[in-house]
């Protein structure tokens, strides 16, 4: 059995602490955050600590915590003999001279939302072959889908991500103020929403789009946007359809 | 049994067509388009026409073609006892004169992508209560959910739904391009596409924001902002993350 020390209890510790509570190849042994309010809802589960001096002895330090706070937490760290990983899509390797690696589950984590996670790709990098195995290993105790990055490759697939999940998010959310405004019931966008995201497993988004940018129904548009109160909504109207068009006007 | 005239041969009608044929409540009993051609995929399962003065008799004529050529079209037909309605989400209902309708299937329809009609949202509206009703049981018979919507209130759906669909597909298309540069296989990001639609199923999708602009990571954003090459993309890239930024911060 693989011992994992995690760090953090934010969304993407808590969904890995429950994935690895599930497996029977890796187990969270400790779980370590600097407020001890946020360990609360683990202290029945498992052993937790305030302290960088008290943790436990593993076979990986496994940081989902902050980007922001990962460099600094590192350095507080015995570089010992155990695996340190963080889960950022955007941080590259921490450094060669010691054992670390990356640990990055491609999926948007909320609370109260529950993940399949032998579905979540996990991409992994380390500066050995042998901790590369060991993440591999890690991986695998959770997820059926584990590749191999390197911290350039993994660096775009976030970029990649943003715009696939964070900002599309956005989107569904100025749809929703859009329903919110005219009393429409916004769960009436769900089917739409849902073939949206479903065609593209079979087709590439190129090869799908609809709507009035990709037919050029310029009166359509003109319409929408005098809809439009917000500027900033307008510029993004404007921006992504002049997108949609140049795009496929290229490929002519 | 409804008897339905079908003006149109692209992606709506011929999704719409289908779904007709598995009813036993509506039946398309011809299908018409100016073009022959258009109409030979048809020609085998249902009698077709390219002449207007040639129309069956019919409860309904359905007009699922280009938003630009309703009115035009409308104009060639014979202001009979026949209900016209026209499938388009942003145009109002054409005239008060003569017995006409709005049947709004808000889905996204590809060429070679089946659609669960049942579970297709399709607004309605008609002149007369009596038409009102011819529409609700026409809609009855493909799906199971039929809403009454005003034009005023459909103009609003169909702006949500470009917003929330082909806006987000042009998304999917960035990220798809950001993986296909970088040699990196864009099926992995299907996992969070999926898991980013069927969020908001049960959750607000300002509940569930995730990723560099929410967390206020500006180090992140600064990072993807100079992996950008395309002026475009990065005035989408920062038009979107401001917006994320600016909206949860009013709600504070």
């Amino acid at each position: 059995m693989i011992k994992i020390v995690l760090f953090g209890t934010g969304n993407v510790a808590t969904h890995l602490f429950e994935a690895f509570n599930r497996s029977t190849q890796a187990q969270v042994i400790q779980v370590y955050n600097h407020r001890a309010d946020s360990l609360l809802s683990f202290q029945s589960k498992v052993a937790t600590t305030t302290s960088l001096s008290n943790l436990k002895k593993a076979d990986l330090y496994l940081l989902a915590i902050k980007d922001t706070k990962i460099e600094s937490t590192v350095e507080k760290l015995h570089k010992n003999q155990t695996l340190i990983a963080h889960t950022s899509g955007s941080l590259p390797l921490l450094s060669r001279a010691y054992r670390n690696g990356v640990f990055y589950p491609l999926q948007t984590f909320s609370r109260d939302k529950e993940i399949t996670f032998s579905k979540v790709p996990i991409c992994i990098e380390a500066s050995t072959e042998e901790d590369q195995e060991l993440l591999l290993q890690v991986g695998k105790a959770i997820s059926k889908k584990i590749y191999r990055f390197s911290s350039e490759q993994r660096k775009y697939l976030h970029l990649a991500a943003v715009f696939a999940s964070n900002f599309t998010n956005e989107l569904y959310r100025i749809a929703e103020k859009i329903c919110l405004k005219k009393g429409l019931p916004f769960e009436i966008l769900y089917p739409l929403i849902l073939e949206t995201a479903q065609k593209i497993e079979h087709h590439s988004p190129r090869a799908v789009q609809t709507g009035p940018a990709i037919r050029g129904d310029q009166k359509t548009i003109d319409l929408q946007l005098q809809e439009i109160n917000s500027p900033e909504l307008q510029e993004i109207y404007t921006l992504i359809t002049t997108l949609i068009q140049n795009d496929h006007e290229s490929e002519l």
